[in-house]
C-alpha cells in the first residue's frame, strides 16, 4: 500500500471545518494516503443518501481503497462502529444501515470497531467521524489489519431498501432513487432487469406522467421530451436532453414510478 | 512524471457521486496522479463556462499537467473525444468547442481519442467522463505518449467566442465573460489592450450605469461605487469594494458592455 | 517533509477557478506538496468566518504543516502579508487579524513576508493568494526557512474576537460564533469554562427562547426539544435532535446568549 485511497462520503457539506478535520487526523496517522472525497451533499441525517453514493462510487476504486461513510445521527449513542470488508476493499462506517446497499449485493464479512487503541483519544460523542472513522480508516489504509479493529458481528444492520415489486396486473413499481444535479431522475429499476427496453413497447409513469420513449443517449431527442434512458449507474432514469427530468415531473427521491409492457 | 498532475473542470457538481468515481477510475490506472479540481460548478451544459474556466486556470499549473475539461451535452452521439497539446502541457476533453478559449491564443495540436485500448470498458453512452476522458487521461500521466491515443486531427471544433470589436463611433463593444462569487463582473476586454486607463478619461456602460472610475485595488474605493479594475485574470472588471457590481447592476454573463473615450 | 500539508483556508467558494489556481501555483513550487481544504465558504470578506475555521481546523494536522488563510478585502492596500509560527505549524495570511483566534492560545512569534524571491512575479493588486499567499506556503512546504520569508514583526493584527463576560447579576453574556450545516448554533462559551453544566440547574437564552436542558449525545433527545451540548470543537453549542436549533430559535452568527445558573 505504497499510496493507500482513502475515500470519505459524508452529510457534512464543505462549508464547516469538519472535513478538513477528518482529513487532518487522516493525514497525521497515514502520511502517504491519497484522500478523495466521493460527496458531502447526503441530506443532514439522511442514511438512505449515503448508501446510495457509496454504492455507486465504490466499484472504480481499486483493491484495498478504505471507504469512510459518515452519516451518523446516532453519534455518541450505543450504535456500534462497523468495518465490512467486500470485494477486495474496506467499508468504515456508523452501524446504521449506510453500507447496506454495498453489503446487499456482494460477499462481505463486517467487524465492529471495538478496539480504543485505534481511536483518536479523548473521543468525543457528537463526532466519531473525527475520533472513530478517520483514524480507524487511516489505521487500515497505514497496514494495520482489519482483524485487529474489533471482532466480527453478525448482527449488524443492513438498511430497509425497497427493491421493485411486480403487481398480479405485472405492472412493476419502483420509486426514484437519486436526482442527480441535471434533474436526471434515478428509478430503482436495474437497467440489466429490463435489458430489451429499447425494442419493446413499454409505459413507464411518475407522477401523472406516462414515458414511453427509450433513448441510446440524450443528445438528439427533442426538446421538451421526457425519456427512459440506461444510466451510467445501471439503472433506468427519466431524463430530457439539456432540462431538468426533475423539475419537467416534479418528482423526488422517493417518487412512485411504474413500469409495465403491452 | 514522478507526480503527475491532473486536473478536473466539469458540470457536474459536487453533490453526485460522478467527480469521485473519475478520481478513483485515474487512480486505478495512474495511482500516483495528484488530482486537482479546477470547478465543478460550470452552468449544465454551458460550453462557454466550461471554456472559460479551464483557459483562466491551465497557466498557472507545471509542464505535463493533463487536464480534464468534461462539459458534454452531445455524449453517446458522433461527437469526437480529443486530445490537444499545447504549452507543453495536455488537454482532454470532448470535440465541442470547450478547449477553445485555450487554443485561441496557443500554438497547438489536436489529436481524436480514438484507441479504444486506452478507455474503461465496457463504455457506456452517458458518462464518457468515467469511460474515455479520465482513462484517457490518466494513462497520459502515467507516461503514455499522446500520439498513442488517436491520429491528428485538423477539422476540431474552435468554439464560438466573440472577440470585442469597435464600431465607427469608436465605441468598443464587448460582453461579461463571468460573474465571479464575490459579483466581480469580468468582461470581455483584456487590460493590455487598453493599457493607460489609469490615466485616462473613459466611460464604461453596463445596463443602464456609466462608470468612470478606474481603481488599481478594491480597498478604499468609497462604499457603493462602480469602479473598473484590471482583474487577475487579465481582463478588464467591474467591481465594488466588499460588494457585488453584480447584485448592483443586475449585469449577468452575457451582457452588453461598452467602452469609450473622450 | 517528504510529503508536506499545506491547507486552504479562503472566501473564494468553489464555483469559480481561484482555488484551482492557487493549488497550480504550490503544485509547482512544491511538487510533493498535499493540499487540504479546510473551506472556501467563509463569508465574503468576513474575517472573523475565516478566523474562526483555522481556528478549529488547524490542531488536527501535524507538525510542520502550513495553513493558507486568504480572506483579504484589503488585498493590494498597505496591509501587510505576514506568516506565523505557532505549536510548530505555520499560518500565512493578510495581517488583518484572521489569525487572531489562533495566536490569542498559542506561543507564536509573527514574521511580515517581505522577501519578493518568494513571490509569483508579476505581483497583482488584486489576487495576492495566487501571488504571495500561495508561494511562500509553497516555498515553505518545500525547506524555505521560515525567517527567509521576513523580519519578525512585533505590531500585527490581533482581530477582534470578544469573550464572553459576567455581568454584576452573574449572568454570563456570549454571542453565537457559528451556525455550522446541521443548524448547531456554536456559542462563545468553551465547554471547559462550564464544566459541570450536566449536574447543575442552568438557563441558556438564545432569543427569546429559554434551554434548561443538557443533552451528552445527541440521539434520544425528544423531537423539537432544544438543548445544550458539549459541541466537537470545544464550545457549548444549542442544538436539536435531527433539526436545525438555527432555523428554530431564528439565532444567526453573533446572536446573544445568556446562560446563567440558580
Amino acid at each position: 500500500m505504497a499510496n493507500p485511497i482513502v475515500t470519505l462520503t459524508t452529510d457534512f457539506g464543505l462549508a464547516d471545518h469538519y472535513v478538513g478535520v477528518m482529513k487532518g487526523v487522516i493525514l497525521s496517522i497515514a502520511p502517504r494516503a491519497r484522500i478523495v472525497d466521493i460527496s458531502h451533499a447526503a441530506a443532514s441525517y439522511s442514511i438512505s443518501e449515503g448508501a446510495w453514493l457509496i454504492a455507486q462510487a465504490w466499484p472504480y476504486f481499486p483493491p484495498k481503497t478504505v471507504h469512510v461513510v459518515v452519516v451518523d445521527p446516532g453519534v455518541g449513542t450505543e450504535r456500534r462502529a462497523i468495518v465490512a470488508e467486500a470485494a477486495g476493499q474496506y467499508f468504515v462506517a456508523p452501524d446504521n444501515g449506510v453500507l447496506g446497499l454495498v453489503l446487499m449485493r456482494e460477499q462481505h464479512t463486517v467487524r465492529e470497531i471495538s478496539n480504543a487503541r485505534y481511536f483518536r483519544q479523548p473521543v468525543s460523542r457528537t463526532f466519531h467521524g473525527r475520533d472513530i472513522f478517520a483514524p480507524a480508516a487511516a489505521h487500515l489504509a497505514s497496514g494495520v489489519a482489519v482483524a485487529s479493529l474489533g471482532p466480527l458481528l453478525g448482527d449488524y444492520q443492513r438498511g430497509d431498501f425497497e427493491m421493485p415489486r411486480q403487481g398480479d396486473d405485472g405492472v412493476w413499481h419502483g420509486r426514484v432513487l437519486h436526482v442527480d444535479r441535471f434533474g436526471n431522475l434515478v428509478t430503482s429499476f436495474r437497467a440489466a432487469d429490463f435489458p430489451d427496453l429499447e425494442e419493446k413497447k413499454f409505459r413507464l409513469t411518475i407522477g401523472n406522467r406516462a414515458i414511453d420513449r427509450f433513448a441510446a443517449v440524450y443528445g438528439g431527442q427533442p426538446v421538451g421530451a421526457l425519456f427512459a434512458i440506461g444510466g451510467s449507474s445501471g439503472y433506468l432514469e427519466v431524463s430530457m436532453n439539456r432540462a431538468s427530468a426533475a423539475a419537467e415531473t416534479g418528482a423526488e427521491p422517493g417518487s412512485v414510478v411504474t413500469l409495465s409492457f403491452e
